[in-house]
């Protein structure tokens, strides 16, 4: 399956005996002698009744991690495509914690991806106060960004022409700029209109992606938090459009994007 | 399915109406949006029963190409196990001519690859007369290389450290030389002993691979020529070994090596 071109295997392990090592995960997710994926997510029974599923997440290379919007589409489209959930909304158990899914009618899927933290001690980011914007200084040239949590750090730069910033050169800078302990996630936003914004987002640790869910959400909540952004914005991310709303200061996110199956296999 | 990493996607087109359209094909071969793979191969039916089955390769950019050796073995394996053909030995239909492939008792499949064709104006090498070794001057060097035709051009230097080469660079110079009008795949073979070497091959337009079938079989021909090697010979690759078997001029070089099943899987 994939969501907006990031793609996974996603494996049915309540009807399957499945536990797999990292060793079997790097296999599986090897794009030649494998299925190939960035992601794999398991299908899995919720500990304790907690939630419908328990909802993991394996990185490629075997690594198990907190988060993923565009994989929480695509599982939520796999359990009711499936016939395993009772209904179109689900909730499931992650590392990081209990989330909300729930299908439309038009095969969409909305994620509930809770509530952004301004907050810098809560980023984590060295500012002695909140600020709707903050000065930073990389490669000696001064910045000025939003930075938000939802659940892991984000920076946001708005841009006039984001087909002119040097994303991989700037995003590097910022990344890994000490004001950032745990480092940062940077999104770049030209705002189109109060609507409608486009986004380019270089990830912690991978760099620039095609759709980084939770960065769409940090870029409307800083965009909302500017008073630049009306409640619902489309945001066209480099591989397509996710909605976001946000109703502001004390309710979650809603992420609204597509979830595509391009195939089922069997292991032979 | 994959031969030493070289991965494929593989259809039956004699029991499912299948003519993709290049633009199909790329969508098919695109490793995040669609199944993912170096080439597709189609098993098709034979015209006017020339052979068990047409055998067609499509290149991960739609191009319809001639060969593919660890493709063919993968193909043989399909239709094999997926009681397609009458028995173990397979003739199939090529854009390249007819080809011979035989699955073993051991899995192992082997592919007769044609004879080697030594003069200068088959492969074409720009060069008076046939010789075992010829002298290239690339980049204000002087390198020694052998050159046959295995349907493709090939120039085959012997080195005496194969880690120690900087393959890209003098790959990239000999590829493109002009005495080799058409480009060349370069191979660069250590020899541990007269029946084992290593090779690592930089393939023309796409630079070093895995594993390449033909190059092995080129480099054992220009080996053989040189009276370097003996007739049987593991040829330790990148991805994996293949066993070339040539018994001389006038004959057909075999080779034999994996074809790994990973997954089968349904369009949906």
């Amino acid at each position: 399956m994939h969501g907006l071109g990031n793609d996974f295997v996603v494996i049915d392990a309540i009807h399957q005996n499945f536990h797999p090592t990292p060793e079997a995960i790097r296999q599986l997710a090897d794009r030649q002698r494998g299925i190939g994926c960035d992601q794999l997510l398991l299908v899995a029974p919720s500990s304790h009744e907690l939630a419908d599923f328990r909802y993991r997440i394996f990185n490629a290379n075997g690594d198990e991690v907190e988060q993923c919007g565009n994989g929480a589409r695509c599982f939520a489209r796999f359990v009711v495509d499936h016939g395993l959930a009772a209904g179109p909304e689900i909730c499931v158990q992650t590392l990081g914690g209990l989330m909300w899914l729930r299908i439309r009618p038009d095969g969409q899927v909305c994620v509930d991806m809770g509530q952004p933290r301004f907050e810098p001690a809560d980023i984590p980011f060295d500012a002695p106060e909140r600020a709707p914007l903050y000065e930073l200084e990389a490669g000696g040239k001064l910045y000025e960004v939003g930075a938000v949590s939802l659940g892991n750090p984000h920076a946001v730069m708005r841009v006039d022409n984001l087909d002119a910033m040097p994303i991989a050169k700037v995003g590097a800078l910022i990344e890994t700029h000490s004001r950032f302990p745990r480092h940062v996630n940077v999104g770049f936003m030209q705002i189109i209109s109060p609507e409608h914004i486009r986004l380019r987002v270089f990830e912690r640790g991978v760099g620039e992606t095609q759709a980084c869910g939770s960065g769409a959400c940090a870029a409307v909540a800083i965009g909302r938090d500017n008073e630049w952004l009306k409640e619902s914005v489309a945001v066209d991310l480099t591989g397509g459009r996710l909605m976001i709303t946000w109703e502001g200061e004390g309710q979650s996110l809603k992420m609204t994007g597509p979830a595509t199956t391009v195939y089922e296999g069997r292991v032979v």
